[in-house]
């Protein structure tokens, strides 16, 4: 997994960091490719990595003020330069997201090439696949603002060929069998017991990823136990009164959550234009000092998981 | 009057060119900032000029394609930074420009700081001031899209003060005379003609914005003697039939425009992104054997008129 963040503002964007975007990346694991919100100009930002429009095929979004949605109608316009109907794009979104792609690309006579979906989501499991579960829950936001549990699924562990080579078991049909079924008979009657011949299963990722919100104790159990919380933190911790005016968080409060809820990773975005970068290393050490496994995210940043 | 070109590309953004809008600064004139078309990402453009988007109090739309519309709604909330009710904006677009402007801002919700006028445009005469008079045109794009002639009224000659106190006239009242009136006769009943004191009235310009456009001889009369034509060109010359076929134009119909409504100067924006940099200078070429005075717009060129 790749985590790209495109936007790491808050509000507006400065020539130091653009409005809210960030691509999750799971081409290895699911050939999937994910973003999360779509202020203005995430396409042109888009252009400045390697990440193709036509190989994102779900975008997520927490909530409909213009600095996380702006940059829709023009993203999925610009697609369909690149994305055929064998790409096909679903949109998952709070009530309204939906009239407001089909209005905007009407309104522009815009036509897709690609089929697309736009889903308007509650709370609870948005969807399941054999790799992975999606669920959402709702913040605390002034208006509907959600985040999101990315829960990837357990992989049985891997045949150990070598152990089964030197047991005299040579690669063939027999290995799928041994796959699937808790004991094989060879044909020279000896027995095959597959917790023997099976690695450890490969424990799957937690990936929190939450919209605009003011700290809240009840969103600990949501994002508890994840490999990476994503969180915002428009305001370092002295603005606490003006985050929670503003229903948004301070670094401090995004990395207690991290910490209460017991999360391995914290990365904080959407920061306040009113910090400088110069000040960032100050920003980032009050919450270190809540939570030490924490990073702050620049336009461009890429974290691997 | 100065001209800044924050987009020039068609269709979509590429690294080298934004999606179109111009800006149109007549500070001197009737300290007013005009834009023309709003891209997505027209306020990350902005960004790196001096041009204040407070400033910006007019927008013309000329067509709801959304290269030329989907930076609107961020435009106008950023604008929200900086510009309280002291500072009205008025924008006028095609039909449907109202409720796309209205719909946007009240699903984001976005409350502007400022007064929002919002007009839809026919052909004609859109508004006329003490100093210049607006019209629109419709062109041939498929859908509604307008071209705009700006043109500043003549300003009268100014008082030859120096040739006044000459003849023994002393600044006063009296001067504020001779210039309301064609004659004024002085305390030593000596008759004063208007017309032997006051210099040449100055020749108002004529800047004419086209939108998106196939070529048309019905536009010459609309741009005729404009001192500036800023039209597309889409393609180069050997790409009519495409130009044709996506209601666009190339270089050559555009300077055979500029040439045939004896315009004084030509800038070609709107340049599709199959066209490199380095294409450019043949691009210009065979624009300039039809019209010499012609340029190619890139983003951030500026133009002073
Ligand atoms: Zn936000
Ligand atoms: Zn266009």
């Amino acid at each position: 997994m790749e985590i790209t963040f495109l936007g790491t503002g808050a509000g507006l964007p400065s020539k130091e960091r653009n409005v809210t975007a960030i691509v999750l990346s799971m081409l290895q694991e699911l050939n999937e490719v994910w973003l999360f919100d779509c202020g203005e100009a995430t396409q042109h930002q888009l252009l400045h990595t390697k990440i193709k429009p036509g190989k994102i095929n779900k975008i997520f979004l927490t909530h409909m003020h213009g600095d996380h949605i702006y940059g829709l109608p023009g993203f999925l316009s610009s697609r369909s330069f690149q994305a055929g109907t064998d790409r096909p794009m679903t949109v998952y979104g709070p009530e309204g997201i939906k009239d407001f792609i089909e209005y905007t690309l009407k309104l522009s006579h815009t036509h897709l090439t690609y089929p697309l979906t736009i889903i308007e989501i509650n709370e609870g499991l948005l969807f399941e696949t054999e790799a992975i579960k999606v669920y959402a829950k709702k913040l605390a936001h002034g208006i509907p603002s959600f985040g999101f549990r990315i829960v990837e699924k357990d992989k049985p562990g891997e045949l150990l060929v070598e152990k089964l080579k030197e047991k005299g078991v040579r690669p063939g049909p027999i290995y799928g069998e041994i796959k699937e079924n808790p004991t094989v008979t060879l044909e020279d009657d000896s027995v095959i017991h597959q917790k023997d011949f099976i690695g450890r299963p490969k424990k799957g990722r937690i990936i929190s990823i939450l919209g605009d919100t003011t700290y809240q104790t009840a969103h600990e159990e949501f994002v508890k136990n994840s490999d990476l919380l994503i969180h915002e933190a428009t305001f370092a911790a002295d603005k606490e009164t003006l985050a929670s005016n503003y229903f948004h968080s301070t670094n401090i409060q995004a990395a207690k959550l991290a910490a209460d809820a017991s999360c391995k990773q914290l990365i904080l975005t959407h920061i306040s234009s009113r910090y400088q970068f110069s000040e960032m290393d100050a920003f980032l050490e009050e919450a270190r000092e809540m939570f030490s496994n924490t990073s702050v995210a620049s336009d461009f940043s890429v974290f691997q998981l």
